[in-house]
Parts: structure tokens; sequence; C-alpha cells
């Protein structure tokens, strides 16, 4: 998930900035989106599953008019695909005045807020964090002078990890989670208007310069008056960025607390190569977020980088699983061997993370048939062994296969040659040094800044939404 | 608006029952429509913008699954044209319970509740009564000992003319306002399924046998224990049935109150044939709602009945409005004249009502063009006078062309010979005798049943959806 | 099937006229539509399978531009569901000039003729007609000195029921066939534009007066230069209109050579009432082309014409038929009786023909149910006892009931108290005394004015075409 | 442009398999596609504008059910933008029995061909060269025996670069041109299907082993008695494969004429590397084409590779260019420098081809935004001087950047510090010693292999289609 605001006038067209910022931010979530614009306070709002091109069109877009505001979402799916009832921003209509909402994250405590806000009268039509977001802040709302202290009130009942951004008739509030677990930061354009992201690689494409990552616990508010940033008052604790930002998440291109995502992924390969290395002829990456780590090995260990493995560009949301009755096989269908790279080689593949890995076994086989004559595996990110609560899809202890088995009994698995992890002491080194004061590698290691969730078994029947997966022409 | 639900078994498709059911209420409201269909207590539901039949598909359908009971809503479009935002049924979440909510109506004291609530903490995402009518009920579930308590308190609350479907996991709750102003009926199929409908035709489609309509402020429950009525303690005032419903609303095959919809049309003409008699060698019928008072006036008057003028059946949502820089008339391309029928006659045309009068001056030129002698206007309403709070879509005072003219004067503008109106006390009779006990005819004679409206401005600045209103192809 | 076209000028929209013009000639065919506009001898088209609304929207409209003459036809449905490929006006690049050619009705020596230009090198796409007809006009073209030479030639050729429309880049020429068999007129506007239409109720429409029909075997040709009618050297034959236009196919506000469709069908009615007298109640027509003869059979007999039958006006493409799983009856679905109207009464029902019989037994059993006390069937045509060869859905004998029952039979097959058909000879005396010279009736009485089909066993195994039958929401 | 075709038994899915073949192929053409299926001599076929994945679902697909064949094709859009109307296969109905037609590639004959044909009695619906390739096929087929005679007469006839597929009830039929200008290969899967494709990269995914390319001129036929290769009585020429098929055109995964695609770019980037060196820190690429040469460039001079651009990888067909009133940057968007790569380096960026330039000057500023202190481009591709006749986008001089300005000139233009294009000698190095004959590099040295098109003006004033550029939502 990941958010886009901007704070600007209406002589510019923030809508279509929007759009591209949240096109830039796409990887982030491909289930659903979301555009609202303010126009002297009055909303204008689409949102509808899909990607953003998918799902805005010109029509669509002009309709959402000019406005000084605009604020956007990129949305992933769940696995109940509710896919356009869970579309952001979350519009509220409100005696103290409406508001837009978006988030980028998940909430810790959801269960136990909402039973609460339940027991008081609230009603909810989604199952989604973004909904118990808006209940605490109205409801403080209605006992603040303000929003922005309604929403400083909110985040000391709000536990995890997100960024929100809440669109006001007046103001654009932006605020980062107690521990800055997600990523959030604002830039500015030559004329003086505001953007505030996700991540910085937004920034760049509709023309605004880095200013500042939001800091943990932070709320800042856009407005007429310009910037103000709160801090006194509010919940912040010691930073801990969410690790797998760097190994995984984020955009290459993007800097998130004075560091280079891509080069915190080249320092992972390096790290890697000084932990597991071997001898061979040849690195390679698994696309597209092993490619960095793959040429900091490359560099690391004096190997030559190759252009191994091709990624299908055009997989789109509507393509059609190979299913049982076929002999294509998926994997072969995305990933296809470049056979000079491999054929009579010793080959290094360098992937982000293994998580289940169900399909390293496959691109084992790939590279054999294309002629590896050995093949190391070396992952990028250390053994996953813990469940995470703040929004990266990390299963349960169960379907983690580092939880069961060592990395030689993985290589006889995956057929490879050999298996190496990064080690977990080196995530901690992989940012700019001294600037980030910590980061979340629990996945890795077990420590959560924060309390875990409570299941109060509140959504096991949730409603179901049926929708199409697949869109049909005529 | 209309409502539709069923109580049945899991080897019915209550699902396909509800859509076709949906169909024939059709002509209730064609701006969105929606199914939601419960599983031993798991909600499926689907709904957008757009005619049952355009949006629900053999996939979609098939998507719902079989189940114990379904729910139905088509809804009208407003002026917002929020149309999907304020499609039915809503689908609550909540800790109490899940419930699925469908109303045909108008809440007229909508914003004093909705203010209320606010107060308390609720947050309104639509502009759509039946989030508030949500709302109040779920609010009440909470100091209720079962959910159709809470439907009976709430109806205290309510003011207004509305019919309500309520599911719940194990029970289907019908509820029909205090004065019984919009219709709701149920009725049974042989293998004793129930069905629930705004109107009666919808039954006959789905093959069940109408029982009887609710009463004004009774709330019947269908559960496994079969039916249950209780008026004990409900909101129970003397019957005020909509005379509109007879008029224009309902389909002529219906049956309301115990009177055929047609015979009653029938009669209005027959009526206004003795209030309003004129020579005339042809009465003809303004398709459609026209038709059964044209017969009735003809078998009254003894001058033969005609096909005067044919409307194109394939008007679509998606119908492109001649504008402003094409020669072709919106009147003309809806409705044709048949020459042969008029030509060199004394024209009588029975039209359904008469609000604005714009669409009366160029029927009349239609007429005239195809060669009728002298055209009588005659309207089997009476004079609009009042605007209508319970969801009949008469405007205000100044909209009304009876407000300001006299039948005289309205004749000389439409370019007619006579303008004719159904005399006021002649509504009272268009039921059948001794069933109804008493009818609102408030946008004729000013006399409502209920309070008013206060306005205290809270929607003004409602949140506007972007919608495409018409549907493109690739 | 349906052909419309403009001659006019560059300052009105001819798109926009073509598109309310096929609006009103919907009826004859739902399957496919398109329209071809000609800008200074430059086409712009767009065509697509399904209705005019659901296939133009503005944004299309509009793409097709501005320009001197506009070409447009809608199709209906064949067996084999190629509606997009099939649709029409066809368009042709061509040495001798691009052509756009529209058509409505059928070739009956289409096997032969393509069998003929296959051999000679021609290659085809499709199976519709118009493909052959627009080989034949082209390789005539090549050896004739303008293209109405060329039609005037191929009609020589083209052996059937039909009505062309062919845009040059300088001319619209219409034409019709050798017996007149389909019908065809054009018509005048103020401002000097001719529009030219398969009937005449199109013509009103889009503000055209009519000016006459065109002769059978006639060429008229519309240019720069005028109205120039080409009836030498033509294949003219003695006029053969097929009566079914008058019966079924034609909207009952259009007026055929001279003759009002309502009066030919409330004529029919009128005989219907004189060879099958009955003591009844009440005479209700079967919508909607039942209801002109229902009229007609009323004012003839007596008897109170009444509503007795509802048909429900959302029935769109997608509509879901109920299946086998269901207990929905699909004629329930459509019609649904107006109990009051029938219930105790002895009923006359007036259809427009009875071809296969399949929905009478249904209809009757809605009576009985309904509480009719006797159903008397009359049929406004007589028995079909023929094939069609001329583009009328007529089965072979094998599907037509009237070729295995007496109406006596039929009567106890339908559960109804008797049947009666239009005696054969009364078709003859539907039109306007006169002024027309013959009809075709091949249908009831096996008199055809051409030779019929040679089946050579050519589209056997045509190519089948995959299409959606069914639009899908996203 | 691309074909791909499958010569089965039909207890395989050959539609899926074509599908997925076509998806690896969609880098070729993304304006259409289209499969026909052949089950026992029926055809079922699906095509329109969209890529591979938004054209085809799973309904469509199992429409087109199970055969013996299949035969695909993705189609490039071209600028008049018949989308819909230009997509392949064609298929063709004739007396001698029905064929579908695949092609990739370009007619230089084309206008002759056609004006020919049109004078003996052809007709055209597309400005499509595969149009007048079935014409002279089917002419052709008239006066042989068999259908691959045909095809063997007809290419003499057709002066051009292509591959063809030809599905006829019985056979698959593959054809490359006179000199092999276009690839075209085919292979085998274990079971004994033959899968035919324009490159290897689709073999794969498919699960086909390579067995050869198809010689220039040569015809192969795949039936039931086999694979038989007709060489005798061929028009076949000395080879002259495109080049930039492997500069740019083809996947890098792909092998043509035994060279592998990516091997031949790395060669490219190495001997751009002797020829234009120059001290630097970091060789970057511009993704995706130029990354292959980059690394060679890398591996030769001995500078590191780095990731210095991320390109976006979710731009669709339906994305909205930024227009004037926006102030986003068309490069921007799609393209994000790297910061933490370039800054305060000597950057050489490698791309694989330079023709307008338009794209240069907007690459340079942003990495010179990102800070890179010196920016040297180097081209893969020699400088382009001569417009193409075979199907590549290559323009007219006038659009030519090198036919108007020196590389120093250039340089300037850019913004940048150098710029170097790959020697011309250079370019027929770049496939394996030994195997290739002979290439075509006329756009850099103008040696053509065939005459020229002669331009009779037939298609100027072709009929223009209208249809939505974009996808709406409803």
């Amino acid at each position: 998930m990941a958010v886009f605001g901007i704070f600007g006038s209406k002589t510019e067209n923030v809508a279509s900035s929007t759009y591209y910022g949240l096109y830039a931010l796409q990887h982030r979530g491909q289930a659903s989106c979301g555009i609202v614009v303010n126009d002297d306070g009055v909303f204008h709002s689409y949102k509808d599953a899909g990607l953003v091109n998918e799902v805005f069109t010109h029509r669509i877009l002009d309709g959402l008019g000019l406005g000084q505001m605009a604020l956007g979402n990129v949305h992933y799916g769940t696995s109940d695909t509710k896919d356009r009832i869970n579309a952001e921003p979350m519009l509220i209509n409100h005696v103290k005045g409406r508001l837009a909402i978006s988030h980028d994250g998940k909430i810790v405590n959801y269960d136990e807020l909402r039973l609460d806000l339940e027991l008081q009268g609230s009603i909810f039509h989604t199952s989604n964090d973004v909904e118990v977001i808006s209940n605490v802040i109205t409801r403080e709302r209605l006992v603040s002078s303000s929003i922005e202290e309604a929403v400083c009130k909110a985040m000391y009942k709000l536990v995890g990890g997100y960024a929100l951004l809440i669109m006001s008739p007046q103001k654009l509030i932006a605020a980062r989670d107690q521990n800055g677990l997600h990523p959030l930061c604002y830039g500015v354009r030559d004329d003086g208007e505001y953007v505030i992201s996700s991540e910085s690689c937004a920034l760049n494409v509709v023309g605004a310069t880095f200013v500042r990552d939001i800091e943990p616990g932070e709320i800042v508010v856009f407005s007429k008056d310009g910037v103000k940033s709160i801090r006194e008052h509010c919940n912040q604790k010691p930073e801990r960025l969410c690790v797998f930002e760097y190994i995984y998440t984020s955009r290459p291109d993007s800097v998130i607390n004075n560091c280079s995502v891509h080069l915190a992924r080249k320092r992972a390969g390096m790290f890697l190569a000084k932990a597991h290395p071997v001898e061979a002829d040849v690195v390679i990456g698994a696309p597209d977020s092993g490619l960095d780590a793959a040429i900091g090995y490359a560099e690391e260990s004096g190997i030559p980088y190759g252009l191994g493995l091709i990624k299908n560009k055009y997989i789109g949301r509507t393509f059609i699983d190979p299913g049982q009755n076929v002999r294509e096989d998926k994997v072969k269908i995305k990933l296809n061997p470049v056979a000079e790279t491999v054929k009579g080689k010793r080959v290094i593949l360098v992937d982000d993370s293994i998580v289940r890995g169900t399909t390293c076994t496959r691109v084992v086989k790939l590279l054999r048939d294309a002629g590896a004559k050995e093949i190391h595996i070396r992952s990028s990110a250390p053994e996953f062994l813990n469940p995470c609560y703040y929004g990266t899809d990390i299963g349960s202890k169960a379907e983690l296969i580092a939880c069961k088995y060592t990395p030689e009994e993985m290589a006889k698995m995956f057929g490879a040659d050999s298996v190496g992890f990064l080690p977990v002491e080196d995530v901690f080194k992989l940012g700019a040094s001294g600037t980030c004061k910590g980061y979340c590698a629990a996945c890795f290691n077990g420590d959560y800044p924060t309390e875990g969730p409570k299941d109060l078994g509140l959504n096991k029947f949730d409603i179901k939404i049926s929708e199409n997966k697949q869109t049909e022409k005529n």
C-alpha cells in the first residue's frame, strides 16, 4: 500500500500529479486505487479495483476537476478479494467537517479497537484497517479543537506500523506511526506546492525536490499557513524502520531515511559475498528485486555479473494462470533463462528472499535445463522465522521454510549446490551509517517494537463481496 | 426504489429468484441494484450502478452461491449521481451480528437523526437514507435483546414513508412505516418459501402466491420458526397509503391493499370522463402509464379507444440525449404519433400526470403535425400543489405548473384545446372500497401524515463521487 | 435488418441523425449496428455487436466527425452468433473508389454467386449476404462507367428480397429488389437534406417529411446534383411487398406503400372478428405487436378492449434466461397477466402469429391461473405453411405447427377453448386499396415471387467466431 | 509482429499453448492479437485490439475449444489506429478450403499487387498486408494442386521481408521470405507436437525443444504425415537476416540463426567499448534493451556496471500521456535515475539506438539532475541513415537525426559530453561466426536486398475506423 498527496493551488492539475505519483508507487499495491480532489472544501472522488492506468481514464481524471489539494492511494489485494470495497481513500461526511483518509500499513490492535467502537455504536462496512482508523479519529475529533489534535490523540490508540494522509476541507495532514515502521516523506515543487509520498521515487516523477522524511510519531500539517510539524504531545518512540523496505518493498530509486534503497540492496549483496563466498563463473539476479544485490555480490567477489533470467514484462492483472490441464509452467511463463549466460557455467543466483521456497525448485530446474553446471542460491534477506504484524505478507511459522529446514536441507530440496542467507546482523548495516536509529527485523529475529495482535474472532464471518477477478471484453 | 427478499432453503437458488424479482420491480429504480445471499450466516453480496440485467451476469449470479435467504434492492438515481456508492443492500459487520439492509422510501427527519448520530461518534460515507436507518437500528441493537426488538425501537425514531427488509444471519425481517405510505407485501411458494416484495407483481414472477400486505407499523419476522407478526409495542398509526402508487409508481399488474393498480387507473379514467367530458373521435393514452386510464375514459365515454402514440422500447441507460447542436427532438425520439389514428380527428389524450408541463407542449405539437384537429388533455392525477416528503420526486412549489396556472391557461400554453384534471376528491375512490382505511394525497391536498423535514444544512458539501454516466465499449 | 442514410451538408451532424434514425429502426435488428460518415470522400466508421445505445457513446459518435453523408445499419442475430464480424455497413477500399454498403434482406442465390466469385478469385471473410453483394457490385464497377450503372447491372444477378444503401465518395445510392419485397423510402428535411430509411417511422424522428417509397427494382441516386431516379434498364418486376411487414416486422407508426402499418394490423383484427367470431367478455392483445389487431377485433365485435398482459420493458441483450435449475418460467418473467381484467371472464387473446406454438401453452396457463374462464386465441396472421427465402425467420416445414395440426388440435394442445387464424385471402386486403399492386404471402400460400435457393453446401464449415454473448462488468 | 502456431493433437489444449506462446512474443506487437483453433477442419477464432492478457480471458479461451492445430498473431499499431480491424489471423472461407493466415513483416510491392488484384475484381477491407497476401495465395490456389504449391507460387510474387503461418483444414504451413529477413523457427515437444514461432523464446515457454530455423524461401508443411520441407521450385535467395533483430527487436533469451540475441547485444557493447573508449566511473544501460550491451561494454572496458535508471514496469495500453497542461514529463514518468549510482560520477550510458534523438536530451537532463558529472552516450546500433522497407519502424531520412548531425553536434544538442555509435562494420560480426551467411543492414548502409516500394497512392483515402484508444470503466 502507498499514500500520495499534494497541497498546491488551483492553477496546477492536482489530480493529474496524483495520478503520476500513484503510478510511481504502483509496486506497493496492485489491487485497487483511488484519488480525491479537494476543491475549496468540496471533495471529488473516484476509486476502483485495478491498476492506476486501468482505473483512471482521461475522462475520469478530467471529471475530478481542479482543486487545491488531492489525496491518493494504491492498495494491495487481500485474501478475501474485496478489492473494490477496500479501495481508498475512505470518504467521511461528518458534522465536524468531511475527511478523506488514505493509509499504508497495518493496525495491530484492530480487533480490540473495532470491538470497542462497535460496542459504542459504530458500524463497519469493510474489514479494511482504514475504517477503524477513521472511526478513532472521528470520535477524537468530537472532543478536540482541531483535526490535527484529533489525529494526535488517535495515534496513542492506534498500535501498529502505518503512514497516514488525512485531508480536511482546509488541510492535508501526514502522520507516521510511533516507531516509523512504514516510510513517509515530503518534498516541494518550485512554486511552493508540497508533495507527500510513501516513497521518494514519486516525488521525482512529479517534479518535487525531497525535503525530509516524516519522523516516527510526527504529524505534519500542510495548509495555507505553510508547513507545521507537531511533535509535542505526540506518541514518539524509538525509530524502527521495517528493514524489508530496503530488501524488497521499496523501489531501488527511492531514498528512505537518507539511504538509497539500491545502495542498501547492493550492500546486502556485498555482505552476502563475504558471508557465503563460492567459486563460480557468473553472478545472476532473480528479476527484478534480486538484481541490485547480484551486482553487489559480483563487485565484491570479482565474479562477472551476467543477465541470466529474462522476466516477461507484460504480466497484467487479468493474466490467465496455467491450470492443471495445461503443460505450461507458471515460472517458465514469467521467467526464461538466457542459455548463453549459464550454459556450462557455475552460477550464483541472487534472490531477494526465500519465504516458502516454492519457486526456487522451479528456477533451479530452468537453469539446469539451460545447461548450468552448478547453482548456488544466495538470499539477500536472512531466514524468515517469525510472522509480520505490520503489513508485510509474511505468513505463519508453519509456512516459513526456514523454520523447518537448514540451508543444506533446502539446497537438496531445490536441487541446488548450495544455499546461503544474509547473516541477520548484516541487515542492521544496510542503511546509511548514523542516520537511522534503528530497524525492525522482527521477521528475522523476533524483536517486535510493539505488542502483538489479539484475535477476538471478529472477522471470521465478515461479509463476502462477489467481484469479478477478471476483466472481460465484450 | 424497491425491496425484495426470499426466505427459503438451500435447495432453491435464492439468488436467481431475487434476480427475477428485482427485474419485475425495475420500474421503481433504474440507477443501481444489488443482491445479498445468506449462506448459513455468511453473506455474499454484489451491487453496482445499472439495470438488473446490466449489473448481474451469469458469472456474478453464480458467484453469489446458494443460501437459505436473499435480499435485493433496486434504487433510483438521485441528483448527485452517486449511483454506485448508493447501491443497496447496505452491509454491516457488527459485534451483535452482521446485517444487510434494503429500503424503499424516505426518512423525513434524516438531518436531525444524522446530526445526533454524528455527535455520538458515527461516521457517514453516503447521503443515502439507509445509512441513517442502519445506524439507528445498530445502536438500538446494543440495548435490545433481539434484532426485531431493535427494529421496533428504531421505527419510533424513523419518521417518514418506507418499506424495510433486514437480513440477519438467522432471520429476514420486513417492516413498513407507521402510516403504510409505501407498499410491502409477502407471498408463499408451494414448498413453503416466503417471498417479500414492494409490489405483488414480483411474487407472481417467482411463482409465489400473494398472502397479504404488511400493515402500517407492523414488523414481520421470517425465520426457521415460521412467520411471526409483531404489532405490540409497535408504532402503528392510521393507514395513509401514497395514492400516487395507484396513479403512477406501481405496475398495473400489481395489487396493493387489495386493489388492482390497473383497475384503480381505469377508474381514474372513468372519473375523469365524468368530470371532464368532451365530444371527440378517439381516446388515446400517453404510454405507458396513461394507457389504463385512457381505456377507462373510452369505456365510460363511449368514444373509441385508439393507439395514438408509439413509444420506442429500446431506451437504455446509455442513450445519448440530443443536445443543442442537433435537430432531433427528445420527445420525438421517444414518442411517435400513429398518424392514421389522429389525422382529422378530435383527440382526447389521457396522461398520468402533469408536473412541470414541459413535455405536454411537445406532444401536442407531435399530434398537431400528424393531423389532429382537436386535442383535449386529461390528467388522471389532480393538480400537484405541494412537495412530497416521502420519496416521490415531486419538486418544490416553484416548479409545479399547477401552482401558477389554471387549466385554461395551461391549454393555451400547451397549444391544446382543453385541459382537465382528475378532481381531488376522486383520488380517494380509486382503491377497492372498504379495504384501505386512508390515503396520503398530500401532493394534491397538503394533508401530510407526518411533520415535515427540517433542513439543518448537513448535506450541502457532501462528497462528490465521480462516476461514468455512460458505458463505453473498448 | 434495416438501412438508414442521410445526404446532407457538413453543417448538420449527420452521424447524430443516423444514430437517432437507427434507434427508431432498432426493432428490425438487435444484434449489431454501425455508422459510416463520409467527409469529402474520407470515410469514418464504427460498428460493433450490440444495441444502438450500447454501441454508440458520445465519444464514439463525436469521433465520427462531421460530413456530408452518413450510412447506417442495424442487423439481427443469426444462429452462428458472429454478431461483431457481421456488423454493417461493409467498407470497401477499391481502385474505382471506396464504398460503404448497408443492406436489409436476403439473397436467394447466395451460394451460386459466391461459388462463382470464389472460382474467379474472390475471398470471403463472413457469411453475411452483404459480402456477396459487395463483390458483385465491385466486379461490375470495373466494367461500368459509374457506380449506379454497376449497381443496376448487379441487381440482375442478385435474386432475393432486399433494400440496399451504397455510399461512394460523392453519392448515396438507394436500391430496392426487383419485386419490392423489402420496404425502402425517402424523405426530405426543410433545408433540403435527404433521408433514406427502411421504414418511414425513422423519417419522422429526424424531422424529415416522407416523399415516397422506392419502387421495385428502382435505383435512386442522391448527390450534389439532387435526386435522380433510375428505372430504365433496371430489373423491375411486379410488386410483391412482404405482407409480414404489416403483420409483424414494421413499427405500427410506419407507413409502407401508402398504408399505415397500424391500420393494416387493425384491419387484420377486424377481418379476424368476422371470420372467427365468438361470444366473450373482453379482447386482449399479446404485447406488443398483437395490440393493434386486438383493438380492431374489439371494435368490429363490439366486445370491450382490455389490458390483459403486461410486458416487462427492461429486457436487454444481457438478460439471463432462466435455466433448468431455477423455478422461474421465461414467459412469466416477460409477461404478467392483469388478473382484474381476465378473472372470471371469457377472454379473446389476439396474437400476431403462431409459428411453433411454444409460448401459446404458457400464456394460456398464465391466463387460466389468473382466473380466465374461457380463452379464445386469434392469430392476426394465417397459418404458416412454407419457409421464407427473403429474410423472415420462418423455419422449415418440420418446425411449423400449422403443417402438422388443425386449429382444433392446437386449441387442445394449448389448453385454449378455440384457435382461429386470419383467412389467407384477407392478407391481400390489409394494405390501402389501389396503391399496392401485390404482396408476397409465400409463407402462407407457397406462391414465391422468385426461384428458391440451391444448397451447394458452401457454408457448412464456415469459420466460427468466438464472441462473448454477455456483457461483463469489471 | 509475430506468428505462433502449434500442430498437435486434440488431447492437448492448443489454444492455451498459443496463448502462452503469444504472451512470450508480446514485445513484437502490442496493438492487437488473435488465435484460431482448428478442430477437424472447423475453425474457431477470436481476435481484438489489446494485449494478449487483455484480449483473452478464461471464458474466451475456453470458448475456442480443443483442436489439432492453432495459429496466433500479435500485431503492432500503425499510425491509422485501425487496431481492431487489422487484428490477425485473417480468416478466409473459400471453395478450395478455408484458411487462416498470420504474418509478421512487410510486403514491399503491396501497392502494385493490390492494384492488380483490384483490377481483377478483388475487394479490400483493410490496409493490412495480410489481406494482399491472402488474395495472392487464394488466387494461386485456384490453379494449384495443393495449398503448399499455391504458397510457393505466391512467394514469387510477394516481395519483402516476412514470416508466414497458414492453416488449412489439414495442414499448418510455415514460410519465410526469400532472403530470410524476418526470423522463423520451429521446435518439438516430447510427445511429437510441433511448435512454430517467430522467436525461439516462445518455444521454451510451451515446453518445446528448438529444432531449427526455417531457411530463406523455404516452406515447411506440418501435417498428419509429419514435417515436409519444400525448397525445390522455391524462391530462395541469399540469406539477409535483419540485423536489427539482434540490436532491438528480439528478446535477449531468443536464439536466431544459431546466435543468442543476448550474446549479440553483449558483443555490440564490447565492440563499442573498443571503438569508443572513454575514462569513466560507471557503465549504465537504458532499460530494457540497452542493458545487455552495457554489460558487454563494462566487461570489455573494465569499468564497473551499475543500475542507473529504473523503468516503471506498469505502463499499459491505457496509460494517460501527460499533455500540455501538466508539469509531468513523459520520460520522467517512465524512467527514474538511481541517484546513488550516478552522483558525482563520470557515466557511460549505453542505449540500443538513436533514431530521432528526442528522448536523449531528457535522459541526459535526468542524469545531470541526479548529479552525474560527465555523461557519455554510446549507441549499440550504428547511425540510422536510410528508411526500412521490411517492417522496422525507421522513418524517412528527414526524421533521422544521423542524416543531419555529427556525433559531436548530437552531444552538444543532448547536453552530453560525448556520443559514440557502433561502427557499421561491427554489425556484421554480432552473430555467431560461420552460421549466418548474411545480414540486411540497409538502414545503416543502404544495401537493400530487394527493390524498393512504388507509391501508387492507393491508401491515401483509406477508410478511417473509429476506435476507442482507451479502456473505460463503467
